[in-house]
């Protein structure tokens, strides 16, 4: 879990990028929980809706939120709450986020009418919630988060390692689950359970579950696809547990792989190596990625290579930095990167491997731990 | 699937509710699949962006989204799709909310700007998109859809029994899956694969998965708790499959169960029969809520029933209409509602059974057929 120092730390940060401001509203499931702990879970009905924290210039912070997320809200970092009463199992209730942007904007008028230089979320802030503001928004607190969430605070790493070990029991499993015979759905189903028993909590299980003739195009969720002996299998697996993403990748083989499937992999781990070699502090981006193409190039695969050498990962994915031919990031100290190098042939298939990284003073600390190829 | 027939019956719908209006623009990922078949898949990384539904008075229905969803904005029911470049591959990307309002405030000013009553989704759509309207927003299409989608249309129906069949696996499941010694989130992580494996899909699990003491308030999501003979567990399990939602509950007794168990069951399933009673169109949802509260007080369980008697189902739950004392909703033919009669005692436990109906004009048809009991 976030922790209450690191939240206010962000808040003062956040205010820092905003000098000019004496109101940010933030509603952004993923911001919100950034800033004040204040977790809306897509496994639970609280994670369907819409609530609001208020941080004013004197310091104080106000979560605003529907009467159905009580304990959720006791346990955020806030300095104030307050509830309005979307449901209370007597009356009929009203569509919850109309209602919930009413809420704020009755709140807006009530209390915050003085505010004259107004940041909310370009892309979430809801328009009729503007009612409630002397003024129009000024700035755009959203672009300013994704900014500051590139680089971690201790708290985010621990929730990121967490979620990353609980997915790497997803790749131990794979393991075994993958046999002949099989669909994707299945294999995906028993790795899914065993993230779950690891993460020890309902998670929301995203990724990539493409074996045989799928792998040539890079991935896509699994489906009824029956594996056979000497299918490749990529398992990119990118759950939300307890907010955070992990993003790890690896490729199996059904049975036993074939001299060319293991020299492909071979050029995998080499051009993840050489990426490895370029992950410090002032790094560009683009020269993470050029390090990675030119691997795969030395190893005739730069044409099977189409995507990026990986991205920054935490609330969400992908996300700054990003490691591509043009990128204009450079690495800081505190980013969480992915590596990952793929490559797909049409008419023999595609792999795909992928670690994720933690910035250093001194360069990098790899966070992944899975066993990487077959 | 949802079908282009229905969706465009829901258009047509939606504009007789706004006839002042010449511009609709739908933001809300139920309201856009509802409306065009565009599926954001919180299981997919295309499920966390903002994506645009325009519809002109004429008729014109035009998709704005990004580029990373373009095979799922193929397969919409739209008239036009426009994509904005959120991530090549090839460039850093912009924060995805942020630059997805205004890339429909640039569509806005091109080729709306001549939309005078414009009606929003008041709760969703991004004050920052307003910039490329003429006149503010003056209509709220979401209050508009919740109403509309309190009664399903024929492909909708598809979708939710699709959805119940699957979640029907996972009551099936827990039969087995139920023994002493195990966890709640283990017995979970299994329901959860059978679920994904009736599915055919990635689902999202939400439900209440609380045994033992945990019963006595009703529910929660599965915990550490380890199961010992004689606990009650109950499953309240409501996935989110193909955009849809079921939702149906059982109670389960760890080894045989008692009199007094079994006896609290019983209650519990008469006071089902007796809400079933009075489903039928045209019946306040109120008077469902009070046959189902008789039954419970005329078995001493009055004070042990703390919750509705159900609710509307569909996109979301729960929604209209809602089967509680001071309902201002009526049941009407093509409703789907549930029933959930629970009762909850300090220091003994608590159960809850629940099923899906669809109001017909004749009462109405249970959809749900999972094994209501021990």
């Amino acid at each position: 879990m976030l922790t209450e120092s690191g939240c206010r730390e962000r808040r003062r940060l956040l205010w820092e990028r905003l000098p000019a401001c004496d109101l940010i509203i933030i509603s952004e499931p993923r911001n919100l929980f950034y800033l004040s702990g204040f977790l809306m879970n897509p496994t639970e009905l609280s994670g369907w809706g819409l609530n609001f924290l208020l941080l004013s210039r004197t310091g104080e912070c106000r979560l605003l939120h529907d009467n159905k997320v009580r304990s959720e809200a006791q346990a955020a970092f806030v300095d104030a709450r307050e509830a309005w009463s979307w449901y209370d199992f007597g009356n009929s209730a009203p569509e919850k986020l109309g209602a919930a942007a009413a809420a704020l904007a009755a709140l807006l008028a009530a209390r915050y009418s003085a505010a004259r230089n107004v940041a909310v979320e370009a892309g979430h802030f809801p328009a009729a919630a503007g009612a409630g503001l002397a003024a129009a928004p000024v700035a755009d607190a959203g672009a300013q988060l994704s900014a500051m969430r590139a680089v971690k605070f201790a708290d985010e790493l621990v929730c990121m390692r967490r979620a990353i070990r609980a997915t790497e029991a997803g790749h131990l499993c794979a393991r075994t689950a993958l046999q002949a015979g099989r669909t994707e759905l299945e294999v995906y189903a028993e790795v899914q359970a065993a993230i779950t028993r690891a993460a020890g909590e309902p998670i929301v299980l995203l990724g990539d579950f493409a074996a045989g003739k799928r792998t040539e195009s890079g991935g896509g969720p699994p489906t009824a696809n029956v594996l056979r002996a000497g299918d490749l299998m990529i398992f990119d697996i990118f759950p939300v547990i307890g907010g955070y993403r992990a993003d790890i990748t690896n490729t199996l083989c059904v049975g036993p792989p074939t001299h060319s499937q293991q020299q492909h992999m071979l050029a995998l781990q080499a051009a993840m190596l050489a990426a490895e070699g370029e992950l410090r502090p002032g790094v560009a981006g683009a020269q993470v990625y050029a390090a990675c193409r030119a691997s795969l190039v030395a190893a005739g695969l730069g044409d099977a290579f189409p995507h990026h050498a990986g991205h920054g990962l935490g609330l969400g994915h992908p996300e700054a930095p990003f490691l591509v031919a043009h990128s204009t990031d450079t690495l800081q100290a505190g980013n969480v990167v992915t590596l990952e190098p793929g490559a797909y042939i049409k008419g023999w298939g595609g792999a795909r491997i992928e670690h994720n990284y933690l910035i250093t003073a001194g360069g990098f600390e790899r966070l992944s731990h899975h066993q990487i190829g077959f």
